[in-house]
């Protein structure tokens, strides 16, 4: 085989309880890459199309690139000629996890265009330390759901500790992007060091429902867990209108609304589409009153991950 | 029906992850109360056995009576004359529950000599009620598995929300009780009320892969899972040998092992019963040679909460 493509879907992460540990994936959208064995010079990419422009080319420098070369090396086929090309159709700074999906991306070409030497969820380290580059950090909740779609409980970061959390049907989600910039480092700087051993009691009894109720169907049990007493709190005033967001969203009996990672992105959790269609329109039709551009659309949780294609 | 006997059961509190808000129910020791239709005068405690002679026999001070009396007034019957023997064959502060076993048995014996007028799950806020006479603190996590059997999350305290969370075949407890006095005061006295964001995510991440282990059958998750970055390093001086006894555990595959509600019990999870009683054999010659008195035993999870029998 001398050429593959595949597709890295964006996610969402920090879920209301679950802040650095807990992310889904989406159906759309995400990014291509398609790989070529060609040429004689080793990996590079060759051209980055779409909403990537400004990203670097040099492949220790690049996500999409670090994460393939981590796999090349692993193998001990560094050498071997390969050109990228890198399709980006999602911006960065969004909070979808948009470094996280060409980091997997990269990973899964390289793995793909070699004949799957690797089990995909053994993928996970190499794509991770794609999108370390990027982010500065070492943690997987947007990388893993990418990679291996559906919900994704990161239990420990450090050692990529993950487990995939049953999806119960009919799980939609309402995504609302205002066009605004949202530095992921005012995001984090915001966040206190330290938290009351309430707020601990809370989010644990929290993200233990959330799960439970996850793995049970029972939505009234999300609902009542997708509360986060801790980070919303601190990091909502950075997102323009976001407690009215909010209220539109829970007066359409969304199950949960909070930020999407560091944000701008907001997320409505919703146990049928209709209404995550509703949430939609409303929070469109609001945005578009108050002359703020956004992209807003319904999703449903794409229990695929990245794929070839 | 003139007479009724039931029995409520020991139970684990702060199970490891869940300060506060997740328990499990033994299959012993528990306490036993014969409540009967007799003579003229309104609810009463004729009489005490067992390791409770202590307690104070008036109905508004002592967690069984108040909470049969709760369910009584909850119906309008409080002036039925009934007679209340109570068997109390669990010392108090041992930190199995004692005092919400009888106030479970309390609130059951008065549902069950009346015909059930309520199910059992709503009597929780009953018995929470008697509880919180010996405790001070309105709180579910060793009620509720002792009404209801099996692990129970509370969700959140104030509104009594709880969940039922699959217990795996095969989990069984070693209970190790050092018959040394460990104020609940001073247990409560060393807790911080803060705690870090490092240890907020660890323990979330811990809550959430342990809940999902269980609901998974994932014996190994549930042991990553099994650990207290936040009580555990606070109170653990307060236990004699707690170091060591863990250590035993561990070395025999405990899954897990900590601080059965305040203390001083101890308690390790395992995956089958072997594990469990070769915990025990060592733990208790281990306590033997320090000449320290203990009861140490083996139990299952208790799947069914207080019977009447």
């Amino acid at each position: 085989m001398d050429a593959v493509k595949v597709f890295a879907p964006a996610s969402v992460a920090n879920v209301a309880v679950g802040y650095d540990i807990l992310g889904f994936a989406l159906d759309k959208p995400g990014d291509d890459i398609i790989l070529r064995k060609k040429g004689d010079k080793p990996l590079h990419i060759s051209s980055i199309h779409g909403k990537g422009k400004k990203l670097p080319r040099e492949i220790h420098s690049n996500t999409a690139g670090f994460a393939a070369y981590k796999v090349l090396e692993a193998l001990g086929e560094e050498k071997m000629p390969l050109q990228m090309e890198l399709h980006k159709n999602m911006a960065f700074g969004t909070g979808l996890g948009s470094s996280a999906a060409s980091a997997v991306a990269g990973a899964m070409a390289v793995n793909e265009l070699l004949g799957r030497p690797f089990e995909k969820k053994d993928l996970l380290p190499f794509a991770v330390a794609g999108e370390e580059i990027a982010d500065g950090a070492w943690h997987a909740d947007n990388v893993a759901p990418s990679l291996l779609g559906g919900m994704v409980l990161i239990r420990d970061n450090n050692t990529l500790d993950f487990k995939k959390i049953h999806v119960p049907n009919g799980l939609y989600v309402s995504v609302i992007y205002p066009n605004v910039e949202v530095l992921t480092s005012d995001s984090r700087a915001v966040v206190s060091d330290f938290v009351s051993l309430e707020q601990l009691i809370k989010q644990t009894g929290n993200m233990g429902g959330f799960i439970a109720g996850m793995f049970t169907s029972d939505f009234e049990l999300i609902k009542r867990s997708l509360q986060d007493h801790v980070i919303e709190p601190q990091r909502k005033h950075l997102i323009p209108y976001y407690e009215k967001l909010k209220e539109i969203a829970l007066s359409e009996q969304a199950l949960g609304f909070n930020i999407s990672g560091a944000g701008p992105t907001m997320f409505a959790l919703c146990s049928n589409n209709l209404i995550a269609e509703n949430i939609c329109e409303k929070a469109s039709a609001f945005l578009a009153d108050k002359k703020l551009e956004s992209d807003v659309f319904v999703s449903g949780i794409n229990l695929e991950g990245a794929i070839r294609y």
